[in-house]
Order: C-alpha cells, then structure tokens, then sequence
C-alpha cells in the first residue's frame, strides 16, 4: 500500500469561515411549540393518499426517480403561475441553497435585514460573496432606508421573510416595490413560508418584475415538514438559471404523489390556519395578562421577551414537556423566545404552564 | 408603483456557462431498462414499515421536520462506521453537489476521467474551479496514468465512479490508492453507487487516508429511488465541513422512517443482485449470439455499441416498450447505448425485442 497522507484536504476558504446551523432537533418529545410546524396533522386527504399508495404498491413505484414536473405544473396552476415560473425544491431550504449559488459569487454582496431565518447567512456564507446584515428598526420593523441606502452594484441577492422569523413582523408591499425598484441588478427574495397566516402576497408581481423570487413552504400550514416541499416562484427566464443549480431528483416521489391532495383540500387549510389566528389572538390576551412583553406577529409563532431568564424558562417549560425555541443569539434578540401558535386548546396548556414556569424561575422579581 | 426593470438579473459567471442536465423522464412507460434502477420492487419489508405508518398516522408525524441523525448512526453500524463518519443525504446528487461546493473554489482543479456520471461536471461546472476532463484508456479503463500525470497542487477534487457509469467498467483498488497517496491536497470521492454488484469496495480506508470519501446510494440495488437516499461516508473531521453545507432537513422523514427495514432486510437484496448478476451473464451471452459489441460490466446495465443507428435502434425499442438509454453523446460513447439489466424474464423479453429492433432497422447491413 503507497504511504497515505495524515491530514484531511482543506475545504474552500468561504467554508472553513462559514457559519454553521446545529437545529436542537434531538428527543423532541411533548408539546412542540418550538420549530414554527403545524401543531396537529396534515390534511387527511394526504393520509388518504399515502394510505391509497401503501396498499396498492408492489413496491416497484419506489424504484423509479421522481418525476417533478406534472406535479409541478399543478402547483403552478394552483398559483395562477405557468410551469415554467415554478420550481420544486427539497423544502426551502434547498431553493436558499439554489439561490445564493447562482446569484453570488466573489465581489458580489447580499442584503440581510436581521434578524431573520438563519439558512440565508449560512448558504450566503458558502458562497465567496460578502454577506451585509442590516440590523431591524424599532420593534423589529423593517430598515427600508438602511437597506436603500446599502444597495450597491455589487448587490446581487436582499432576503426578506415575510412575515419575518423569528420575530413575526410583516413588511409592507411598498418596502418590497421600493427594494424591486432601486435594485434591478439583484434578485429580491420574498421569503412566504408563513403567508397563510398573514394573507398578504407579491405572488402576483411574478411575470411583472423579472427580479423579484418568491418562496412558499408546505412545512407550515400544510403540515408537511417531515416530506420536504418547498417551491420557488420566478420569472421563466431566471427560472432557467435556478433549473440548472437544481438536481432534477431533489423532491422524493411520496411527496410528489401527495401534494395535489394537499394542495386541494381548502376546507383543512382554511380551518387549520382560522384555529391558529384565533388561538394567537388569545395567547397574545394571556400573554398581556401575564405581563410578559411580546411583538405583535402576522406569522404562526410570538417572539416574547423573558430578558435574563430565558434559559431558565426555557428549561422550566420543557420541564413541563412544552418546547419553546430560545432566540438570545439572535441579532437584537437578546432574553427572546419563540413560541409556536397551536390551537386554542394547546395554548391554553402552554399558557397554564407558562404562568408556572414564570413562577418557578420567579421571573417577576428578577425581569422588572 | 415605482418603475419596475425589464431585464432578469444576471447570475454567476460559472452558471452562466454551467453544463445542464436534463433526464429523458417524461412518460417512462413499459420496461424501464434505462435508468439502471431496480426493474422490479424495493424490499416488501419497507413496504410494510409503510404500511405500518400510513395505518398508525393521525399525520403528526408528517408535520415535524426530519431527525436525520438515530437514521444516520444505524446506517454506519451497517457499514462498520462511527455516527461521525455518515452523512445521509437527498440521493447521491446532494452529496456531490456538497463535495464540489465544499472544496473547490477559484484557481482549484477538479479532475474527472471521463465519460462518466453526468452530475459530477455539472456540479463541478457550478464552481468557480477548472474541470479537468482525462479521457479514459482503452475499452474504457480508468485513464491512471494520465490522471496521476494530471495531478497538480490545485486539484481538489477527483472524481471517480466504481464500477463507471455508463461504462460499467471498475476500478482497481490500486489505482484508487495510487490517486490517494498522490494527491493527498485532493478528496479522492469514490461513487461506489453500483458496489452491489460489483462487490469491491473502499469503505474500509475510512479512518484511515482521511482524503478519501465514499458515496453509496439506496437508488440502485435497494430499489428506493423514490425515497431519495444517499451516503456520505468520511474521515469524520472531514464530515464537519461536509455537514456544514449540507441542510439538516434534506432527507424526507418517510425514507428515514424505512432505511431501517432496507438495511435489514438482507435475504431480499441478496436475492435480488444474485437474480441481477445471472441475468446479466445471460444477457451478455445474447449479445455475443446477436454479434452486439459490447464492454464489459460489473455493474446492473450494459454499454452495448450499435454504431450509426443507435437513436433508431432506441426508438424501435421503445415502440415495443421497451425503454433504453442513448449514451452517444457521452465522450468517447458514439453510437453507444446503455441498457439495464432487470430480472432474467426481462432481460429475455429484452432480448427477443432487442433483436426484432435490430432487424426492424436493418442494423446487420448498416453497422457492420
């Protein structure tokens, strides 16, 4: 045998620096009100269809690679949007990935309000591009004028969630049309995971501003986390270049074969996403009663702010089988944590056992 | 509304002049000889497991996002691996999408002999790296020489696929460890996507030459290419960067949900490579009957030449159903066709349309 060498092969300078995304995704056990998922099940015309599939395969169906584009073109039909204007991703997060390989490269730049959605710094980070975060405004708003006054010609990418995570702050129609006009040598990114619960949409400016991309999810409303759906809207011509940085296999065929039942079943959606409105209607009532600061969201999570006992509160509320997701780290988030919107009857638990925790950490002589 | 831009933004150089890849898998109907998939059905254990989920499911399960790594470390017990070692991944193309993001960057070097596994060059020519393309030796072997001749400080990566695709040639363990010991500033990826019929493998140098990383998918043999499943397996400080560009979330819950079954479920994979093995032996023996060139294969398909009529010989097969892979376009493949070798029936079936088709065009009198 030749002498093997001891040392691994160094990886690329932009991934040696880059910035790393570890989930707390381990033992996740008892009421998850921490990942932002839908909190009860998916629509059972989805079950229909897995159960359909289950029993009639001979197996043979999971031998074949899947086939995206018919179910991609319902999709896009679902969306008034042509099949060309349409990709499926591998959840959104592939369609981050996708996007920040084909638009940044070194010398260019991309614009990050922060906080936000962590994989848009970390694919950022994987490409030889300078990542620019700009901090939010008062009360997490939007910085419209820092961004504007950040745009260079080097700006080849501005992520915006809307609604943003993790703070559920909504951005307005007219910040987006300001950031599609003053940078027309950029892709605007308009981030929807959480549109189902806020209503409001750029969806149609898609065939009208060849720079503006817009992502969708069924991870959240739909409750598909577990099938990895994401979908990325586009002018046709852009959508060429994003077909190619794309594996033409990336979204498993049991997905696929699911998502026209998910796709049709209005009366879930519909109902699922009024339970989670009226439940976060009520939880932000309790949260006032309880006194604990919050920000108003237009998504299906609150960001409450515990200040220097959020671990503690966090470890108490697990303690009493409730996730919740603790965001100190995040940029400006310091003594913030997430909390998921279930329904009324989950977040009537999670508030019996908030107010206990409060307790138990003895939050009110210590945060005020 | 402010005015919008007409023109679409301009992505990365390197996508702009990226290779495309585009798989004929529209309306695969008949026998599927043409993606060297399993011709007849993954193992009934996972079909049980999803039945099991599809009865048992309210469709919680469906919403959380995956938990990759109880899976993951199972997968490396099979193999004789530590948890640290294994990567799974969204198929093998997430893997070597990782792999050329990971390590190469601008003035790096990828070295690929060729013709083999189209998405090596294009995730390659997604990278701001050289794609160095070695023409392999005669009867398609691995060009060793030329590629060792090749190595310089800036190769990064070499890519080798054993056994080759569409070659179904393999590679010998002592050119793969000539290329470890001689590039120890590269990862020496090793596709071993075919292994199960080949039955060589490197796997056991993990641990040991830390620039060498192994892929093996669950596409082939297992018959799951549905699902979507591929390994990484690596020298584990070589895994940090690797999980560092690669989503948490990219393999689907159902394929983590049934891995388990696939890997235990021996009896059935034996079962069904040795069937694959005698069908390709009989295979080939009707070819030399027939007087159809052809190359040697250690893996579940064929490269057969059939010269100036190969996009005839294709559509005659298809028109009895019968569903082949035109190769001719691959370096060094003209007039060449690839034909996957199913069960010993299909392959009979193959067989007696394969020489109706050769008649059907007149092959005889053009080809020889």
């Amino acid at each position: 045998m030749p002498e093997l060498t001891t040392r691994v092969p160094q990886p690329r300078e932009a991934i040696r620096r880059m910035k790393e995304y570890h989930p707390p995704l381990g033992g996740r056990s008892g009421l998850r009100l921490d990942f932002n998922e839908n909190t009860v099940a998916c629509s059972p015309r989805v079950l229909e269809v897995l159960a359909q599939f289950s029993e009639s395969t001979s197996g043979s169906e999971l031998t074949m690679y899947p086939e995206r584009e018919p179910v991609e073109a319902l999709a896009a039909g679902h969306l008034n949007l042509k099949p060309s204007q349409v990709l499926l991703t591998n959840g959104v997060d592939e369609a981050i990935h996708v996007l920040c390989q084909t638009y940044l490269g070194p010398g260019d730049e991309m614009l990050l309000p922060v906080p936000t959605y962590s994989m848009y710094a970390v694919y950022a980070s994987a490409t030889d591009a300078k990542l620019v975060e700009v901090p939010a405004g008062p009360g997490f708003s939007l910085p419209i004028d820092a961004l504007l006054a950040k745009i260079t010609p080097a700006t080849k990418l501005i992520a915006i969630a809307n609604p943003n995570s993790p703070t559920g702050r909504a951005v307005s129609r007219a910040a987006i049309l300001a950031l599609i006009a003053a940078a027309p040598q950029a892709v605007i990114f308009i981030d929807e995971a959480y549109f189902h619960f806020y209503r409001q949409t750029v969806l149609d400016l898609i065939g009208r501003a060849p720079n503006v991309i817009v992502a969708r999810t069924f991870s959240k409303a739909y409750g598909l986390a577990g099938f990895r759906l994401g979908l990325l809207a586009a002018d046709e011509d852009a959508m060429l270049w994003l077909r190619r940085v794309t594996s033409p296999y990336s979204v498993n065929s049991l997905a696929l074969a699911c998502l026209p039942a998910a796709l049709d079943d209005h009366t879930y959606l519909e109902g699922y996403i009024n339970e989670i409105l009226l439940a976060r209607s009520q939880f932000t009532s309790a949260l006032e009663g309880m006194g604990v600061p919050f920000w108003p969201s237009e998504a299906n999570f609150i960001l409450v702010n515990i200040g220097p006992l959020h671990a503690e509160f966090c470890q108490a509320m697990r303690n009493r089988g409730i996730l919740v997701r603790d965001r100190s780290a995040d940029p400006g988030c310091d003594g913030c944590v997430r909390i998921t919107i279930g329904t009324r009857e989950q977040m009537q638990r999670a508030v019996h056992f908030m107010a206990e925790s409060l307790r138990e950490i003895e939050w009110a002589e210590v945060a005020r």
